[in-house]
């Protein structure tokens, strides 16, 4: 069985940088597909890009829980369809899958066997300059970003790891690192184990 | 707070190479010093390749559970002094502890929060034939050796990792990985974040 690593984190993180760094980094491992019923943009491509859905047909997914976690976003659904994951999973491929912060803790009460990676800004102090950076928001808007990103960042405590995202390559180094060390695991090396232990009994 | 390390797994595994290959790929980890009541040999340094005791002061040090662990071996005592290990710890520094696998389970008892890696040979075909492999033993030599790698081999069930030493380079970045990995989960991570938070909502 592969393994479903799933990377959130606050917004304004660095979720789309890191993973499409990883893309180049990890080629074995296969990027899940969202289901979407937004219309297709220019170049993309079913399977590939998205699984572009009607609502009709999307909302047929979410009635049978076909999909591990959707949302609305302004008048399109996104989600990620459980069945895409099931059959990367059975090949023995890994599979990650980046998603907001809400997303990611829904994914993990269908799939709690699932390695939840939180990327970090360096500092607090780094994600408030972020988020006041472009200096052209409201004081309002910039508390009320803060506010959402101290609340996200109260998540951690769901996610099995943390990743500090100051650079791109240390972060993707981080996370690869993280994959390797979770096929260490004993529990998943015990069953190939006892096989083996069987195989010189018998012989 | 630095991690304590311990690398175990069956007789003639490849324990004391890796750990060799590890120190040159890792300077910045501590290797844990034992002390002993042999002999030092020529040119071995106190406190560097043992800490040299006589046997009264290793008595008195197993006395006041001054050591993790212990064991007589050929006449001689060996063990590993506790104060050393927290000291490095203290200090922030990773400390990678080499050991037999009853002397492992030994330091868990005391050291629960360690990171507990076993050592395994590719396949239990490959151990049988690294046992077997001289040519110059007895078939009951062979055969008592074979129980007791088998049975060394069920204590996996007690170590947090299983790596695979099929080749060194290999089990030295899968070592690697997992120190990595360890110091990005999440409850290790969390106490900075809260300070990081506090400091803030005090700005």
């Amino acid at each position: 069985m592969g393994l479903l690593i799933v990377l959130s984190g606050p917004a304004g993180v660095g979720k789309g940088t890191v993973c499409s760094a990883l893309r180049g980094k990890m080629p074995d491992i296969v990027y899940s597909v969202s289901a979407t019923t937004r219309q297709p943009r220019q170049g993309e491509v079913d399977g590939v890009n998205y699984f572009f859905k009607s609502k009709e047909q999307f909302q047929e997914m979410i009635a049978r829980d076909a999909l591990l976690e959707h949302a609305e976003y302004v008048g399109n659904y996104y989600g990620t369809p459980r069945d895409f994951v099931d059959r990367t999973l059975a090949s023995g491929k890994d599979i990650i899958l980046e998603i907001e912060v809400q997303g990611a803790l829904k994914v993990k009460e269908k799939f709690p066997e699932g390695i939840f990676i939180f990327l970090m800004p360096p500092s607090m102090e780094e994600l408030k300059q972020r988020i006041t950076g472009r200096g052209t928001e409201s004081q309002d808007t910039i508390n009320h970003r803060m506010n959402v990103a101290v609340e996200e960042m109260n998540l951690l405590r769901h996610y099995d790891y943390a990743v500090v995202n100051d650079q791109i390559d240390a972060a993707c180094h981080r996370i690869q690192s993280i994959i390797v060390a979770e096929h260490c695991r004993s529990e998943r090396v015990m069953p190939y184990l006892a096989e083996s232990q069987a195989a010189i009994e018998k012989a």
